[in-house]
């Protein structure tokens, strides 16, 4: 892997994936393999479990960690050519370079405006640090994607299948939020879920159908009732609208995850990245429930990052 | 211990102090006692000499740090059952699990909000924390409490002390302050006092009474002069009123402590938390005075949590 | 060293300048040296690569490091003797004592307000730290001075001239920009060159002059185009007036460095303390030429900071 910043990214899925459940049983084993290797991560949003379950993968590894908050105006130009004289106070192509000569790994956490869909799925962030950067760019959730969730997913589910993976039922499930939230986490699960072959469906309200170019394959399902029969996993997570961009469109509280809806699963497992709204996306009987995978999937954030670093090593 | 939250929390108090008498010896005699172990520090508040100190008192067992702000504005819900629908982003079941799956201790600043005092004495955050995470949980202030702070203040006294505590006077004393400040340090100095078996007298202007809870067996002087007389060691400190919650009943200049008060004592050494208002509560000619033991008493903060974090690992 | 705040503090120049360029060669040659060794880092105001290449550096010499951002109000007090009832809730006496007793070195950053010159001049920060601090200061960039990037600058030079440094021709020139900057850059610039025996030539448009106490034997050259004939470094950078102090005089766009300026120079290197304004300060084509030396003087930042902690352990 030269960066990790997409599903695409991923050479071998099944020796990466190998590598981060050999890392979820011995935590330790490869301590020296960061030895004199600084990773840098660079918030221009917030973070708590993302940054906690990278620094402590590279520890881990053995590696040092410097942490960055630019979310308090560090503005970045990413326009070629352009007069700078606005508010962005330095180009991507310096701000990268010299990261880069300061640091082995860069890790970024950039979110989406949600106002500019062209401009967000552009990822301009990601792509100027690519494109200048001397060393490999880590994704911590960009305005389109979050792979470092999707990956400990995978491993979450990989955990805990009882079939081969096309013949496990996995449902992505739009839940009701207040607020509006990118379509990252819901992009990336789905594009990941189907990297690895498993048999996805996607059900939300009308409208909120995600960009087909991260859910090929999926079958997208209208009727949420419909869509858990015979479920295996499910996985629940409100996103804004994608068309009508960034819109909130229905805040219907029938789509809450409660206990009778995974009474139509296969005696289906629960999913949620975390943070969630209790009682508003799923109801406490879930989330406290035997079947709730969420704490297993938040610890495998840790091996997730952990693998991918090691790679990227 | 299981957590390190008031002074209750400490099992064997001789063995604790002399634990920490021992680090303040030889900082670096258990360089390898947290190997493989991170703290994390989780700011719910502005920090610098707890953070300075409790990362230095961790780097000092061999442990890794990883630092989380939360002050701006990561709002949590602790209500069991409630339907998150308004502005708290996050519950305390998952936000403690989560990081205590991550880290292997969890220290924790949170201040009062000073309006709502049956709010602040529950301290929900600690016993949110205390009762989701599946590691120790270190106090780094809270609402009510400081005890790294007065535990750091025990182990200032027992350097200094001529005689055995039971006979060795402790004044505590309000001193005047343009902002309305918590009682925690107040409060856990009061605890820690008489739990180590000192005679301490607290004195300050009427309706500056402390929550009895902290106090039982210390004898309250509102004549400051009188509660001066023949005391071995005199600590000033600001709160606003726990009665009449949150306010500011006086700022009397006369209860500002200078050398004419500290000639009432018996040779009494002077002692402050840090930071301190010159010339408002204490006058420079004390706190530079060759009886002020104020930078020793932050000195000792690195060992007090060593000490600590060594009980908890 | 006692402490690194200006040139001054430097009593062998050339073995400074002989040991960063010796980590710049060999980053790991002293990871013992720092052993048990702490830095803390506080910052008034906001870093990236300051942070990045000294937090590195550190870490090469295998120090720990604790990062504290002081630039949310940590308002200090640095006067004598006043009554302290306003909104400054520390004096430095206590700030640098205590830090001073929790970490081995105190790394700064303290810009100017730009608005009261004796103020900012007088360096109430860096002096008051290194009056009461019981450990080494280091200049992260105050007030007048950026020593830390004068140095790097002065390697970058050393590793790119071809004659003797008398008769190496350095041009500092002020560029144009849209905000008012400090002019600790180019005072600090111009007191380094000077110092390490370079020919140093500055120019800008009437009315920027800079403090003399920086440039004692520096030609003033009003005329840019005249200034930059035969240069062997041309150092572009914006400062605000010293004389009609922080003011903008002069936006003038003729002042940009283009190709053809840099034509003027003797096959002259271009350098620039980053971040830069593209096409406002620098023209893209200079910026990106193969005469461009700012990368380089940045992956610098290491190894002088590094040079100058391993000096003042």
């Amino acid at each position: 892997m030269n960066h990790f910043i997409s599903f695409r990214d991923v050479e071998d899925k099944e020796a990466l994936l190998e590598q981060a459940l050999s890392f979820a049983r011995d935590p330790w084993q490869s301590e020296d393999a960061g030895r004199h290797k600084t990773l840098g991560m660079l918030f221009f949003n917030p973070s708590l479990r993302t940054r906690l379950s990278t620094q402590q993968a590279a520890y881990q590894l053995g590696m040092k960690v410097i942490g960055l908050n630019a979310d308090q105006g560090w503005k970045m130009e990413f326009e070629e050519g352009v007069v700078m004289n606005a508010d962005r106070a330095e180009h991507v192509k310096e701000a990268a370079a010299v990261m880069s000569q300061m640091v082995d790994l860069i890790a970024i956490r950039s979110f989406p405006g949600l106002t500019d869909r062209d401009k967000d799925y552009r990822e301009e962030v990601m792509t100027g640090f690519c494109k200048y950067s001397r060393v490999p760019i880590l994704n911590l959730e960009s305005s389109t994607l979050h792979p470092l969730q999707s990956f400990a997913d995978i491993m979450t589910m990989e955990q805990h299948r009882s079939q081969d993976r096309k013949n496990t039922k996995v449902v992505l499930t739009w839940a009701p939020h207040i607020r509006a939230l990118p379509q990252a986490v819901a992009n990336s699960f789905s594009q990941w879920t189907l990297g690895y072959g498993y048999d996805l469906v996607i059900t939300h309200p009308e409208g909120y159908e995600l960009d087909e170019a991260f859910t090929p394959g999926a079958r997208i399902e209208y009727d949420q009732d419909k869509a858990m029969e015979g479920a295996d996993f499910v996985y629940a997570k409100n996103w804004s609208a994608y068309r009508d961009y960034g819109k909130i469109l229905s805040q219907d509280p029938s789509w809450m995850i409660t206990s009778k809806k995974m009474d139509l699963t296969s005696q289906g497992k629960f999913m949620h990245c975390l943070p969630t709204r209790r009682n508003l996306e799923i109801a406490d009987e879930v989330l406290d429930g035997p079947d709730s995978l969420v704490l297993k999937q938040a610890r495998n954030r840790i091996f997730a990052a952990q693998a991918v670093l090691f790679g990227l090593l």
